[in-house]
């Protein structure tokens, strides 16, 4: 059970933003020394939420309105994937909307349904969904809402084959700038993280290389999660890592520090990581050993922090921190090689 | 617990065949929409049956004598299988001979011991069993029994490389028919349904196509499962799919209905799975995420079905259904995409 | 320049069959001991006897009518295959239709016209080709001519995944026979031979395993090649085989004598190879280091041997030999280990 | 040796653009039929011309002021490539500068020096260089000079993993067009072909699906060739498809007409191939079984064109055609399937 | 709760060595028939006992001064390995050292401080350690200490790539031998046993083969795992196994008796194995479907066996047996095929 | 045609060791730039030296009595390899025997007679002999001879899998040392040099890493190939690296300068490669595009040196060069990257 009562003010913070002080939250639990921990009612969302529907993992929660809307990412029972609008007003309970969202493209032509792995992004008035989209291989996909009703899909902006388009939550230097994963059409043994640039979000270019994959963790791939987190810091990027094995890929979340005006820079990144899969609905699911990074949800007031990941790509877990505390841990392993 | 009480006698149903009052049964427990639920106890067979066995899996029951007979697929602990015969009186406890079954092949010639992957079907008074044998690869073996104690082999029927040979439970237009799946020596990340013709069961030829792969739940491959089941509108088959992701693959269970006559023809094919791995004994074990259906026994007086599937590699599960709701549910599915 | 003068009548011969006075033929060059030995004005077939062609490689020549018919792989420049019926007087110039076989299937079916590989066998007063067909996948495909203008289709008669598809020259024990290769759908790093028995070239059953893959020059597949040429010690079998190297595949041709009457039991087999790739037509060309045996034509009344070959699966070449040394020769190697 | 004299004025042309009257010209070889013909010294440029090459290979060449100009890639006996400068007067003979070009960056940046597979394109006063460079993989990069001695870079304009970007001549809707093959980082079996949008060259986006892989001779990955020649009836594209054998890839060349205004659109397209490797200097060299094209030099005022093209990533080769022709011949395929 | 009341003192035991009274111990449960059974409260080691610890697993303990002591295989959560080592008085309680074992190399040069699955053996009054390495490549390296506080590195034993080295705890016929497992550099599809011979454990030579892969459990590979345990019928080696299948590789136990004084001769072989994944930890956790022997602990004067094994990669698990009747077991297996 | 009568005596030379004036050589044609020439009769061994050859490749030739001996890698026509001696009195035309070596083993052992790429190196007065052995897998064999009559097998001194055992000619600290290649069962697509030392060429340890694969023509993978070359600069070591591409390896030569006393470490190594396929008998054959160097005779009076290198695997060839020039060339490379 989620308890809201015990959250203290903390007199500074370092998050940059709006409240949100019906945060879902619980506090770490005694003789607990991780970064991240778990919701203890976990999983918050699983397949039961939609009819006919196989899974509900990687998907994307954000403040709306005093409560919270996300785009879910469902595999029905063909195995086959969409996106759909969800509603909760507690962030943990929700209600997820039994069609999927059709993103309107031009006039007389058919609307865009299929896609896996949304992240939603506020600028100015506007929510912007970027998901992994099919054209003609995975790439990714941009459209905007500011209903969560209608939604209109911005031409193809990508080639293939990229995945984990995540936006910036406002312009830099007068450009829009989205983190995103140069891949290919199969399930990927590699990947680093790049951003790009547009002025106008329907063009891209000045393309910057951000972060490799290293030995560890995150030896096979890594890739943007959550909408990155404006901290007067730096922006707190909360990423996934792919380790290999015998028996095939597990998915760990780290985070790292990036410089505000140039976000390609990294100033800080973890050499350990965040959260790995140990929980059961973590361990076994239609992919064993998953732990998928989607959205963060901040209180600025209090620096606390709601991460929403994908398990086994088979449910939504929830896990809480505290913003100030992670970037605190990045420096400590400053020197750690 | 098992319970038979509350089965009530239908007016009308599609099935075709015998009566089986003792079935095994369960109703669908309150609460649940699937069209094919879980019996409460399972699995209803494990390694514990037979002495040295690592794991009773994808195995064939049938209806006789008032009860039930099987033939298992049992892995020993060197890792290598061999089929037994086992014999039930409700069909949930089961009693599995210790000694595989030998398979009486020419005059001094040794008999065929290894296989795995039974059916049995039941042909006018003879009870052929399929598997899938060791000729120089793996292919399709075929043998018959009037008693389940003695086993006549058919010589070498089928060329590698075949699994899933399953017959159908009649002549039709004077021949015998069985479906089947081309495959390679290895673990075959491919495979198309067809159907071969015989008027002898010793010489097969015009070979049809059924059905291939399709995205979804079925991407990889696909594969026949129980013996067909005659219906007023056709054979109802019982199949796997299979979909793969970096942690390997996923076998899951669907349907489709066949034309009575030229059963190469699909009526209705299921855009959605009937179960797939969910349960923790179908997502851990020697194999996790597989159920992989393998009999059918229907009481055609009532349309009520039980499937026994493998689980995991490693044990058997029942799950529970009515022929006419999944024939309805195929129909249902008509205009999916 | 071939020459027909220096053929000397041998006294006593092993070959079975009719007398092909006019096969083409070159005596043996002075100083080389190679027990088949090439046309010195190979290749004798090439792209530009066919509009449009970009090869024609692996093909069927018989004698026929005092000359020779043929049925030839032609790839086209779309770099897709068909059959085309071609003739010679002197079996080394000839004349190829430039519009490939249909061959006719049932009423209201399109006829059957891609295909591969295709073998040549008179049975009785019938032509049989034998080919890799296309039936959702690589299989074997049988048909039937007498005049090599109107050939008859056999509905399916093998399922995927088979290639090169071999008659034996007449029944044996009241049944035809065919050598096989179960392969896979793509290009097949395995292969064996088995054969296979039909009492009406429609319905195949009682296969048997020939022989397998050994070490050296056919560790990776072996194939049968030409129709068995009939001898008084057995049948005299050509078959290919697959080296590997870091750069590819190697074809390389070998031979074996199997049993008159149970030719599923290898009598004698070559440990050493036949011809390999050699010449500069051979060694370069679509497919480097390919040598393919496809069809073999015998004189029987002077034992002389001449064996259409594909080089390259570019172009097609002859060799020469004689059909008593071959067999001597098969029987020097019985020790090799 | 090359000959100028017999080039007759026609009458009405389909291309569009300048006259380029001392282009290098053979006419087509009597007997023979091929819509494209290799020049009879080929291959015009080898390793000899740069000090301490390996190769000079896909290369690109331009007419520039009465004479010629060319972007060669030049893999020298470290076997890593470069990109240099050459020049010529006939377009056959050349002179290859001996250091390689430098691309220059911002402010305080190293030169970009590497890359493979240039294209040149004269667009208004500036002849651009696209080709395939290295920013965390394969992509593509674009420069642009007007004098050919000094190269200006235009900051990343792609992510990751792209390959043979190809620009358009001209804005098109006032856009600047770039057909491109998103690839991954490897030796990529697959690919198809895209053409993206920009107002500026530095961002791009809009991006569209031209044409995919088909079977035959295009059936592993497809990739824009030169520039494409602006004709009455479209644009001409020549292009490369790959098709794979068990010993490799094999490189051919084939043609679509593109329309004028919304050029993602292909009006028609090869069937069959428009040169596969045949000679000695394709069939054999560092990679055997190539031939790729890379520039296409026309007179418009006769419709005569010249393709240059690299041979086995060895050497360069030069082949004649008619444009007029070769549209003609690809409205002939329309119906080919 | 490990009870250690009921051990009864066996007359007479086959094992040759110290008497441990104190080795942890549990009775083989009542109903079981396993000749080696699990401690019920597995695992005894979990990733909490070090800080910032990501899993503790495939480890070797040993008695040692009245208690016990163990050198760990530590996963931190950087996911890289390392040793520690580690106390205990019980043998199932342990407290592990917070900081990783540093190597001692020669003069000026930097310890050796990673490396997993490390075996311990002592012969004479020093303990070697010996685990896997990176030396360019994974192989074995080699140290000894005698305090478990300063240890010293041999000098590179082994070039790469070997694994699994496991030394036995006597000269034999005056050489060191260490049993050893030849690999490659990646995860090794394959692997046989051989055993290498040295007079002064610097300098390796006289290698023999042991035994190799068979078909069931150990067809894909194997390797040695506790120190082989002298007893008077021979050695008796406990070793891994694995098998694949379409979700990845199964580590299964097996044991082997080797002759005392030429021990690369097997006296007997089991054909079941031992132990294999059954429980929820060997089931899910970082690498499913995994128990992996590492060291065992017999007490001489009543011939109990503790085996210690690392469980999915992730915990140590303890089996107990008793080295005679494992014995009598591999003769009982002496004519299984 | 060679010709001897060219050479002028150098004043001072680099290379220590004998004078061989008799050495084959042929000056560097006019106009040629490269450090290494061939020899203008190439190749000087074909198959057609030994009956039942397919070819002689991979072999090593020495300077021996007034004359020369060598060990030549025969594949015959079952394309199994056996060793073979060979004698030449000029170096360039050889008899070589037509039966295998047999390397002696110990008493009532079968010998040893199958392997691939020998060395000869003289010791004293011995001749070693090291090659690709067959001990449960590729790895090094070595053996002695000193009439290359009777040859004698030293113990499996290398576990496998190891390849291109190349001994130095002399001890170096009192112990033997030899450069290897660790590998793996197959065709190995990765490899990097190491050494290992021995006192009495029978336990082997205290191994070094001596140098990687890099990018360009060494990116596979390299091995070492003659004999190294002692020089008063340091031991000269002419090696292989391996380059892929779509089609396959690339073969090629290169050379660095070892240290005189620490041969593990490296002065200078080639960024450029000494010699790569270039002419016909290179690029095509077996194993198309392989230059493979295996020995080096030195004339010590002149510098002069020739090298015996197998070609694509079917033949040797021989190329010549100035042992000061190479070094000098070395030198020049310092500081290309």
């Amino acid at each position: 059970m989620a308890s809201k009562k015990s959250v203290p003010q903390k007199k500074s913070t370092l998050s940059i933003g709006a409240a949100v002080p019906h945060l879902p939250w619980q506090e770490r639990p005694k003789g607990c020394a991780d970064i991240l921990w778990r919701y203890d009612s976990n999983p918050v969302i699983t397949a039961g939420n939609v009819k006919n529907a196989d899974a509900i993992s990687n998907s994307a929660a954000i403040a709306y309105k005093g409560g919270f809307v996300g785009v879910f990412r469902v595999d029905d029972n063909t195995r086959l994937f969409s996106l759909h609008t969800g509603w909760s007003k507690d962030g943990l309970s929700w209600k997820i909307e039994q069609t999927p969202i059709k993103f309107k493209v031009g006039k007389n032509q058919p609307p865009v349904v299929k896609g896996y792995d949304p992240r939603v992004c506020k600028i100015g008035d506007r929510y912007y969904v970027s998901w992994c989209n099919d054209f003609h291989g995975p790439t990714i996909g941009i459209a905007w809402t500011k209903d969560f009703k209608t939604y209109t899909f911005i031409e193809n902006a990508f080639v293939p084959f990229n995945r984990n388009g995540v936006l910036f939550p406002r312009k830099i230097n007068g450009r829009y700038m989205m983190l995103n994963r140069p891949s290919d059409p199969g399930q990927t043994a590699f990947g680093d993280i790049f951003l790009s640039q547009s002025k106008d979000l329907v063009f891209w270019g000045e393309h910057k290389f951000v972060m490799g994959r290293r030995r560890g963790w995150e030896k096979i791939k890594i890739g943007p999660g959550p909408v990155p987190i404006e901290t007067k810091e730096g922006w707190l990027l909360i990423y996934h890592g792919v380790f290999d094995s015998c028996n095939g890929f597990n998915y760990v979340m780290g985070a790292a520090l990036l410089d505000l005006n140039e976000p390609w820079k990294v100033k800080y990144r973890s050499r350990r990581y965040l959260l790995a899969p140990k929980a059961p609905y973590e361990l076994a699911g239609r992919v064993p050993n998953v732990v998928f990074p989607v959205a963060a949800i901040v209180d600025a007031a209090t620096d606390r922090l709601a991460v929403y990941y994908g398990a086994s790509d088979s449910v939504v877990g929830v896990a809480f921190g505290h913003v100030g505390e992670i970037i605190q841990w990045l420096k400590e392993q400053k020197d750690l090689d």
